[in-house]
């Protein structure tokens, strides 16, 4: 089979090298092209850690040239700028898969939280691209949007209770987040002598991932209010989210977690407390239950920059050509 | 004025090593006597790092001995060890400021919790050591039973919406701890590889520290049912509670807090979200909150082995023996 | 092509971990054959993070089961009792990469360093798999002795100086390494709290891996004395040292050790220094030099678990058999 | 006695912090001034961490009104902003104590490595402050240079060997430092995921603190050449420095340690190896020594910020006002 020649746009980020570490060793996929602002030099001196390893020159990203030769680009760019990539890609006949928020959302939850959208034709047939509960509808897509880390760890937890949960009970989440989630920028809020030996809450109640995990679960029949804090863990990669639901009547939590992924390959319900490191690597999502009362403790775990970015988009990529979902994507992590 | 004569039992672990940091600098306590189960040693063989600052033989620790110079012992041993001598301490005329679990609950529930008690009538006596909340009883004690370090944070976090909690509903406490807080026991849960790059809940809905919270809250307005859920921080020394509860209405939280706090010397109400650095190697605890419909998000962040631990119980003996609460009490930390 | 079926004894520690990893995706090597000294289990029960990943039972590692299935065995033992394991393997005709110090090094060394040999018929026949030095040894051995991570790490970076060092003249070497490289044992020297926020040197001048080192560089042309001090870094995983070398006059050592290395494909040299980073994950040498004076400063990086152990032992038999020494081997490291 | 009025100028990077923290206990010096080059905040809005503890303003610092209330003046300034501040107060009669590198060098030093110098009068009779070394000249100095952090660690560990070291044989000095070294500074090098996980060398052969130890050690009787190489360590406060010499025959190195410093309060000769968290939060030095042939390792660990820093210029400051060396420096770390 000839391999198809895929794209990424926004290679120097923290998620545009885990693409570039999927994409190089795919069977099926080919990277051609490796765009970032500026362009101009070799992956190797944009990624240091890839010397010897890849040899490729990075391009000024522009659509046109992508068009030439790449039938799928996933842009691994800011929110705004992304859109501006994606909509005239998709013009071009290129199917893109989104890691940005642009297309995740309503367009009135959109604008409310991130301001104007200059897409809105593509976003109407955007699909969300979380696979568990999309696949179908990503096989046929265009346009994925890939999900924020936290609404993947959140949701994939949340969705196995929508027929349990009482109603107008609140939902919290609480999350947890290494320090890659927060990418490359340099700020006091990265520097290690802020974050190490430290643990620290931020946008509590107030974080644009909540609307996000709110609306997909609105729309896959959760109605709940959700209330969402994450918290920065100090480590470099990997999140934990520990959520708190009230149920109609106790149950086997477990028994519904697994029952509800029993055909799923990248989901793992544990006997055991889920842990970052057990998915760290990897694009698993861990799942964990305990219950008292009337009460419902579900955490799950997973690579915030895999499952929680650029290996979920390979799986969208994968399932939007037909290829089987686990195509190139890792199940090995990096345990010890 | 003369020094009073203390005690420590049990100093080979890291609260009986803050309790001698402590007092050996302490304006009217004079450490006279350090015990643990062997004695036998210098002090610095025990702790090296006190090579030079201290000087002083650790006995094999014996009641009668201990009431022989001193009017107070400090108690850093597991629960059951600490009551037997407790027990034997009070009888001689010894004050007694434990440090273990032993004399923090009802007999029902310590029972439940923790199996049969051997010093049944003592507990009646007991003081909850939480100077916040009796502050009073605790200057006229003989016993005081130091609050356990979850229960501190938890229970000066949401104390303060006791009027403000609605009825019937649940309150989320999802606690995090650093690795200190296990203690030096030596076992795969606290080698460095299964805790670094690593985040973890244990003992979700069943850890001993959640009837502790639970019946102190009970016991000062708060009935809900608490629901308890630790995990473990990749990091060595401090700790952090963010804590969910529902009101009847919307509230200002910062202002109910900083009233409810107004005379306290080591309650600090932050503006911004706490933090463990902000707290560690000081005995403040630090409070934020926050709201949105009817949730508040409480936050608090305390060093687990001084706010926690060590530095609480002397706020307590100063307490019994009249002193100022924050009498050699430390108030700067270690950042950065 | 059929596959080569394989053997890892000792699979429940660390390099056990990693040969598993590495061999459940070889192209050529099929794992037919896990053992541990307990056995009963299944893989991931051993390694619940490999849940999902592979299903597969853990035997009590019996010799001569292994010999009716493999050609190859890998062991990942305590020396003593891989020597044991190593005769009776190949007296039944399965070749051996033996992760232990057993074969490393000459009879007289080992005795004086380990205490005695049971094995001196296959000892002198031993190959020290150093692809490196001695690829074409290797292509024909039957048993190979994988070498220790320091003496990997130092003998790569001292090597290609060995024509320009001056007589006589001490050789320092000041390593350091990841916790990982201690293995799974717990001890107070692994506890988190005692590691975290700490570094020290350990069996300074006295490490059995000084011996390794020198007897190696000797055999190799190197006859200066060696010095040489291990420290423990507080991280997981990786190794670096830094050497200090006297050199007969300046030379210009970054093109000496280009030159020396310019057909292998697991050395990179950096014109910047190597970090522990760039290295974790994949079976590199990442080698910088800089020089003032007659004085040359060599460092280099390896993963401890990888190139130190698992990944160089998976070349070594790569070569054994005849394939391409990178076959299955990581070359893709988990930055960030 | 009255107390010393203090100024620090310079509060808002780490050294500051550490100097507001231990003067604002000190029993004999007052801290009346505290500066930075804004000015106009409490000092809880520059830190923090101190809410509740101080309350001061913070000014924009003015020799002359400096000059008016205070004595001393605790330069934590940039190296050239230093030496502008130091003239003009100096002249104005204030004593100095300069953290910065300004007058560590001889004038022909300063200039080659920082470039031109802008008060070569004072520079003239400017002290060294190391106390070991010099405490008769500081006691009687206007401006003591507070040594950099490296030349703390590493003359303290081999000044005792100045009779011992063979002629002509290079020192060698590799040096670890934790993240606080590098000052509040926000930059790729100081973001967590560079950080975290990792271990790299810097400005190897090539720092300014490699002419500030070979020239105080020169003065001091040591000719040898110096070759220092300084890595950075995932952690936040603490330094080692293991550094190898050869001396002209076998020595019992502890012996020599011991006796060289029998009369020193600061500096601790360990039986066992030195580590980082033994002297954090303290103004030790701790030392140890491990010999071979005519091989010395000998390796020294501080606090950077205080002993390398904050804590050592207080001791200075004592000296100066004939106080004891000790007043107010800390003594107790840290641990655990």
């Amino acid at each position: 089979m000839k391999k198809i020649n895929v794209a990424i746009v926004g290679a120097s980020g923290y998620t545009g090298l885990e693409l570039i570490k999927l994409l190089i060793n795919h069977p099926n996929f080919n990277l051609s092209y490796v765009g970032t602002s500026e362009g101009g030099m070799n992956i190797s001196d944009l990624h240091p850690s890839l010397l010897n390893t890849v040899n490729m020159r990075v391009q000024k990203s522009k659509p046109k040239e992508i068009a030439k030769e790449c039938e799928l680009a996933f842009l691994a760019l800011p929110h705004k700028t992304a859109m501006e990539f994606a909509k005239e890609l998709l013009k071009l006949g290129v199917k893109v898969v989104d890691l940005s928020a642009d297309y995740r959302l309503s367009l009135e939850n959109y604008e409310k939280h991130y301001g104007a959208h200059l897409d809105k034709e593509h976003l109407k047939n955007a699909v969300y691209g979380l696979p568990e509960i999309n696949k179908e509808k990503i096989k046929k897509a265009s346009l994925v949007a890939n999900p924020g880390c936290y609404p993947t760890a959140s949701i994939l937890a949340l969705l196995p209770f929508k027929s349990f949960i009482k109603e107008n009970t609140p939902i919290f989440i609480d999350a947890k987040s290494g320090v890659s989630g927060r990418g490359k920028k340099v700020s006091e809020n990265e520097h290690f002598v802020h974050v190490n030996e430290n643990f620290i809450s931020y946008s509590a109640l107030k974080h644009r991932h909540e609307p996000e995990i709110a609306e997909v679960l609105n729309q896959n029949g959760i109605k709940n209010s959700i209330y969402f804090v994450p918290h920065l863990l100090p480590l470099t990669r990997g999140m934990l989210i520990s959520a708190y639901i009230q149920v109609k009547e106790a149950i086997d939590a477990k028994k519904v977690l697994t029952k509800f992924y029993e055909n799923e390959k990248f989901i793992r319900i544990r006997d055991e407390a889920v842990s970052i490191k057990m998915t760290a690597g990897t694009n698993f999502c861990d799942i964990f239950a305990e219950s008292k009362d009337d009460i419902v403790f579900v955490s799950s775990s997973i690579d915030n920059l895999l499952r929680g970015a650029s290996s979920q988009a390979l799986t969208n990529a994968n399932l939007m050509f037909g290829f089987d979902e686990d195509l190139g994507v890792p199940k090995i992590g990096y345990v010890p």
